[in-house]
Formats: C-alpha cells, sequence, structure tokens
C-alpha cells in the first residue's frame, strides 16, 4: 500500500511527502521502523517521531512537520487503529469442524463455523455463521452464541446463556457460572440456586480469565458494546449498560446497574445494589458503595467525587502536621487562657 | 406442584389464596410471572410482588397481603432457597466414561461416576461415588476426590490434593498449584519447593477462575462448608476455618488462618500470618494487616474496628476544611497573643 | 540420606548430634516428624523446634541449641529451600508425545520434549529441549518456547509468543491475550488491534490464572528471572525488569515500566505509563499512581514513600478526635476574643 492509498482510507489528509512511497507496517513510537508509519497526539511526541526511522506520521489536524510526511486525522488514534488493522488483519481459523472436536448431534453449526481441535459444544447448542471455536472450549447444553463471534481456548460457558454476534471471547473466561449466594440454615450455609442465565449482547468483548455469573432468577446482562478486560469479575443479576469500559481486576457485586458508557478503571469495585448513572466513571481502586451520578467520576475508598477526594488526598499529606500544630495551639490558647 | 404442596414443602404457613392452584415456576421480585412463587424480606418489597404478576409470595410470618397468597416462613430466603432447588434441579451428567476421556489405568472410580468428554485423570487419582467430572478437566495423579462432587469445565487439580465429599469446583480454578515463595541467593530467586498438598474438606463450594495452592510442607485447608466465590486467590499454608464466606477477588496470603465462619468481602486482603478469630469480618476492599479478634467486623486501608474507620471517613470528608480552620485559628491566636 | 551427607550438600555446619543418623524428610516447623530436618530463623522458633520430634534443625550461624543437631548455615532459608529441592525433586513427566495430542505438523520438538493428552500445539511452534507440556495446554501458532520449560495444564499461549528457557506457567495462564485498548469514535468503542508480542525471558515462573497482554506493536517483557504469583495481570507494552517479584493479584496496566527487582506486594496496582525504578516497593494494596524512585518503598492510596504514609495513617486514628477538639478550641478562642 502506498502513503497516498492509507491517506485515503483512512480519511486523512496528507501533508508533505511522495503519495507513491511503499508504506512497510503501522506501529506505535517506540517500536516504528523504516517505512513504517507511526502516530502522535501532540507536538512533543510529534518531534520525538521525526528524531525516528519511521516514513510518515499520523496525528492531528493543527499539527506541522519539517521532516517527515503527515497524515492528519480529525481522530488521529482512530486513524492509527484503523491502520493497524489493514495492515495486520486478525489471523482466522479455517472454517469446519475439527475432528477431534466433541459436538453433539443436535448441535446446530452456521455455515462457515469453525470448530478447533478437543472443543466441546453441548447438546442443543447453537452457533452462528462464521463463528470460530477454538481449541479446548467447553460450550455447554442449549448455550447460543450469534454469528462472527470469537472463543478463545479454555473459554467454559455454562448451560443456557446467550451470546450476540460479533462477540469475542478471550482464553480462560468463564460465562454462566453459579452465582455466590447462600442462606445460614442455622447449621450450614445453603446454596441458593442460581437458575436464571447470563445475555452477552452484540460487539461484546471479553478479557481473558474474566468471570460473568448466571442470575439467581431472571439476567445478568452485559450490554452491546461493552469491552470487558482481563480477571473482571461480575457477580449475578448485574445488568451492564451498552458501551462500558471495565479495566483489569474490576469487581461487580451482585444486582448492581451500570448504565450505558460507564468506564471503571483497574481494580475498582461496586457494592451490592449499586447504580452508576450513564457516563459515571470510577477512577482505579475506587470502591464504590453509593450511587453514582449520570458523569460523575468518583475516586477513593470510600469512593467520593473525584475533586473532593482529590482535596482530601492533598490535605491528608498535612495530617501529621495538623496533629502537631493542633497540640501546639491548644497550649498557647491555654497560655492565653491563663493570662486573662 | 400445588401451592398448597410447595407450603408443606417448604414448612411454610399458607394464609389467603386456593392451596389447588399450580404454581409454574419460582423467581426473585424482577423475574416473577404470571404463576410464580416469588419472595420478599420485608413490607416495601410486599408491596411491589403485590402489584407484580406472581401467583403467591414468601414472606417473613409478621406480613400480611391484601392480594395475594402469601407463605409465611421462619426464614423466607431459605423458603425461597428450597423452592428454586424443588423446582430448578441441577442437571446432572449420566453416568459413565466418555470414550474420549484420558483416564489412566489404576485410577479408581466409584460407583456412579461421571467424566465428560477430554477430561484427563492422572495415574492413582480415586473419584468417589456418584462424583461428576465435566469435560476438559485436568486431575493430576494421586488425587483423592469424595462422593458426589461437582468438577466444572477446565478445573486444574494438582498432583497429590485431597478433596471431601459433596465438593463444587466451578470453571477455571486451580487447586493445589505452586506456593509463591523464593529465596535471594544473591544473584537470583531460587524458589522454595512447595511439596505440602491442599485440603479441601466437605461441602466446600469454589467459584470460577479461583487458586488455591499447596502448602510449602505440611497442609493449605478450605474447612468444612466454606464456601468460596471467583477470582479469589489463598496462598500456600492458610488454613481456612469452617463455614467461611470469601467473596469474589479475595486475597489470602500465605500462612493466614481464618477460624470459623469468618467473612470477608469483594476484593478484601488478608497479609501473611494474619489470624482473624471465629465470626470477625473484612468489608469489601479491607486491607487487614492485623490480626482480628473473633467477631470484631474491620474496614479500611488499614484495615480497623468498622466503628472507628467510620469515624474516620467521615472525618476525612471534613479534612480540607479542617486545614483551613486551622490556619485561621492559628493567626487568631497570634492576634490574641500579640494584644496581650 | 545422612545428616552429615545433608550438611555437605548445603555446605551447613554440623553442630552436635550423629552425622551418620539418617535424614528421613524435611519440613517447616509447623510440620515436621521424627526423623525431619527443619528450619528455624531465630532463637524464639529454634525453642519450638527444639521442644518438637524434628531430628535436626536448619538455623543461623549464631545460634546454639542444647537438645537437637544444628546444621547451621549462612542463609538458612536458602538452605531449606536445597534441602527440600534434594529430598522432594518435582515430579516429571516423561519424554514423548501424548497420542491424543494435538501437534501441527510443522512443529518443532526438542529432544526429550513431553507433550501431555490433549494438549494442542500450533503450525510452526517450536518447543525447546526437555520442556513438558502438561495435558489441555494450548500454544498458539508461530509460538516458540526454549529448554526445560513446565507448562501446566490449561495454560493459553497466543500466537507469535516468545518464551525463554527454564520457564514455568501454571495451570490456567494465559500470556499473548488481546490488549484492552479501544478508541471511541462517536458512536462505538474501536478495537486497536494490538499485533505487538509478548516475550518471557529465562527464568521466569509465572503463577496459576494470571494473564500477560500482547503490546499494541512492539512487546511486552516479562524480564529474565522475575518471579509472578496468581491472578496477576501484566497490560499491553509493559516492560518488567529482571527479578521483579509480583506477588497474587497485582495489576498492572499498560505501558508501564518496572526496573530489575521491583516488588509489588499483594494487590497492588500500577496505573499506566509510571515507572518504578530498581529495587523500588509497593506494598500491599498500594494504588502506584505516579513514579517511583529508585529503593523507595510505597504504600496506600494513592501510593506515598512508606513514611510519609504510615504517620498519615497514625494521624488518621486521631482524626475524629481532632475534629472535636478543632471545634473546642474555636469556641475557646471566641471566648477569648470576646474578652478581650
Amino acid at each position: 500500500m502506498t502513503l497516498g492509498e492509507l491517506a485515503e482510507l483512512l480519511g486523512a489528509e496528507l501533508s508533505g511527502g511522495d503519495g507513491n512511497q511503499q508504506v512497510l507496517g503501522v506501529s506505535g513510537l517506540d517500536s516504528a521502523a523504516p517505512g513504517h508509519v507511526t502516530y502522535v497526539e501532540d507536538e512533543r511526541r510529534l518531534t520525538a517521531a521525526e528524531a525516528g526511522p519511521a516514513l510518515a506520521v499520523i496525528a492531528p489536524m493543527g499539527l506541522r512537520a519539517a521532516k517527515k510526511p503527515l497524515l492528519r486525522a480529525a481522530n488521529p488514534r482512530l486513524a492509527f487503529a484503523r491502520a493497524l488493522a489493514s495492515f495486520y488483519p486478525p489471523s482466522r481459523m479455517s472454517p469446519g469442524v475439527d475432528p477431534t472436536a466433541s459436538v453433539a448431534k443436535d448441535a446446530a453449526l452456521g455455515e462457515g463455523v469453525a470448530i478447533g481441535p478437543y472443543a466441546v459444544i453441548g447438546e442443543g447448542a447453537k452457533l452462528g455463521r462464521g463463528t470460530q471455536v477454538h481449541a479446548l472450549v467447553a460450550i455447554g447444553r442449549g448455550v447460543e452464541i450469534g454469528a462472527d463471534c470469537v472463543i478463545h481456548p479454555h473459554v467454559a460457558i455454562y448451560e443456557g446463556v446467550r451470546v450476540g454476534a460479533r462477540v469475542i471471547v478471550h482464553a480462560g473466561s468463564v460465562i454462566g457460572s453459579a452465582g455466590f449466594g447462600y442462606v445460614w440454615d442455622g447449621e450450614q450455609h445453603v446454596w441458593l440456586p442460581h437458575v436464571g442465565v447470563v445475555i452477552v449482547e452484540d460487539e461484546v468483548e471479553i478479557g481473558a480469565n474474566t468471570t460473568i455469573d448466571r442470575a439467581t432468577t431472571g439476567q445478568t446482562v452485559i450490554g452491546k458494546g461493552t469491552k470487558i478486560d482481563n480477571l473482571v469479575q461480575v457477580a449475578h443479576n448485574s445488568l451492564i449498560g451498552s458501551n462500558c469500559l471495565l479495566a483489569g481486576q474490576v469487581g461487580i457485586s451482585g444486582s448492581v446497574k451500570l448504565g450505558d458508557g460507564v468506564v471503571l478503571a483497574g481494580q475498582a469495585g461496586v457494592s451490592d445494589h449499586v447504580e452508576m448513572g450513564e457516563g459515571s466513571v470510577g477512577a482505579a481502586g475506587a470502591d464504590i458503595i453509593r450511587d453514582v451520578k449520570p458523569g460523575e467520576i468518583v475516586l477513593g475508598r470510600p469512593a467520593r467525587r473525584i475533586k473532593e477526594q482529590m482535596r482530601i488526598d492533598a490535605a491528608a499529606a498535612r495530617l501529621p502536621d495538623m496533629v502537631r500544630e493542633l497540640r501546639e495551639l491548644r497550649k498557647r490558647v491555654e497560655e492565653l487562657e491563663k493570662k486573662l
């Protein structure tokens, strides 16, 4: 592909340079090589890119370069994503069922489905057109998976779970395991049967070794377009909205409701029955024990509005001095009182 | 089943309604459908239930209803659990060994054992009567598992681990992996061999993708009736008592001792060698670095007694104001000192 | 093995006792049995060991014992590790490929490689001499693994990952899954393709159910001799130095740099792009959001230098009293002001 063709593909404005030059690869600033197109977000990084070996640079509309051609785009990070996707299309499994896969007789496989070695597909399961099931995956009885999904090795999807189209699940994740709910009968913890399901909507992506529990009754739902990272826990009956982002090691307790577009940074936790409004954000490690309003950003343990928590954190650094100052001040007041 | 039969099964008192009506299902308030029996804990929820489609409502002894029959029980949540269990018995694998399973010749299988496709059972392993081993499970050499256990897909149980009866392990969990202990020899970290075992006692239930490490020497023990959620870490040589509850993403460091009935909420962590007394509780995200007395509830990072920590958290909100007030007060005292 | 032979093997000084006595086992203080050699670090533990059934005690150079022979060593914990290793050598798989394993025709297997039941080895993968791949492992296309590695059940290694020699990966861990990076295009989250790799250097050890993501472009690197515990998350493009220790449930965000010998205790988290200098330490649960200098120890949320944070934590306990004292002091100052 030439630089000019790439610019056209990305809807970017080519500034400087010869549009006929061959693009050999696409890479971030740290790994750019000769012939590569790289990408920057600001002037400082552009200076670094110009000093490097890259052929050309994807950059925001405003920037100018002296030494390298620029591909200026309104959303340069999006242009970078598209350039990567066009240069490095994901490898696909060949359609067909590996002879070693264990597929129930009454499983329904759509056109072009691929199933890898030693995958196990339960009775009555349905796999949509073009879906790829990697090696050693366990799909339970009656599971329904839509079209063009990719299920990586060692994923386990329990009985009755329903997965939409274009969903990606990375290795080792578990969908539909029993919720964690018990009743003490005076002698032991009696399990509250979890007979509900999990619904994973279209375009959801789930990282590695993440766990999503089925509902007690009813549904645990992961909304359309939501992306979940590795080692995340989503407990029974939680309702996750559309286009949410849940980063690594986030924990969602039971019956939580997240509005659309909620973002939770790494290791944040949300307590039982808490609701977070549309577009709200929990910072890394936030312990969210109360409802959060739409658009609000919360931080800390327990989580508070970010401005409040940052003022508290700043003041906390003064705390040891305050203890001393307070003691000293009390003495001075006592002195004054004596004098009067 | 009729309403009257269900009441009898639950030991509940049927109040109002026709005992001959057919019960079509059991579900929580949010997912109740016509013909279903649902359940509430208080008056407010009962009002909601009465406005919904359910046929009847499991409720505490004291409540009264105008529009729906009640099944009044001393422990309504327990009655609900039993109703769910009777309506939706868990699906069982058919007894027998799948022809694709890899079972060592000298493995001992009890009567009625079920082993799924591509499960691997190591040399000398013993599986008790009625135990179900799902697809793609890896059971190591010399592992002993008691009667009526359920081992879900992708569980790995390392060499020599001993599991009691009626134990459930959800998908992807690992029992008996090497403990994390190293000695620096001046040039590198030398692994301290972990040659002990893990003992999982009767009626323990373990969630998905949880990890339990074997002891350096001796035993890591999960006590009878203890329930562990998803993505929990239990390190080497820890001794977990009976009937504990460990919620999602809890982390137990090495050589920790938990008394019977200890409860740890989500993302709580317990440091090396810490002991928590019988019936003590660690709140969500608590960082427990010191011993906890029996019955004590602790909260925070570092964890303190809950009342103390809640007072600190409340005071923390005043901290930025305090910085200002303290400064102002010092000025006023200076003024006073000048005047005198 | 006799006590004298063990002393020689460990380079330890045998003090008291008959060097010809048979050693029957090696174990920690809590699990020592007659005939066993145990180990202590201090006088108090030595007193306990002398009251127990052990035959002899590995101890620091300075200690003296009245009742048991001592094996005195400069680094007694290292001597204990070596004694354990010599008494309990790890079990090895027999060389050879299990007939049920699915090995690509063009995979290259070194001499003495062992591959367990239902393991899946992708096209063009290379396994070094003496490497053991356990049952049900999934090795992707083009993966390269060095000599004498041990890959436990259910590990998934994605396409193109490169693993050095003498590496151990415990059950359920995932190496090379897609990084978590998205760009909002105004309507949906568009995935930033992660086309880089993961490099795992020699002597790295990885616990169970840990996840290591591949780089966007370039490399995620786990440096030589680094040890990683269970349920740890290492995100895309992070560069982990040599001989680091990452304890259970640690979370490393994207593009983090850890110098050599960094130690992170359980549940610590490191934010995007943070750098931690050589030999620095993050305490349990630390939320590390700013760069850390070499050798520095940080604690807390947000993490601060340990001395500062411990002073803050100590002062925090006084916080509720301070609120009251401040109020009282204000009143007294007001009184004084009135009087003047």
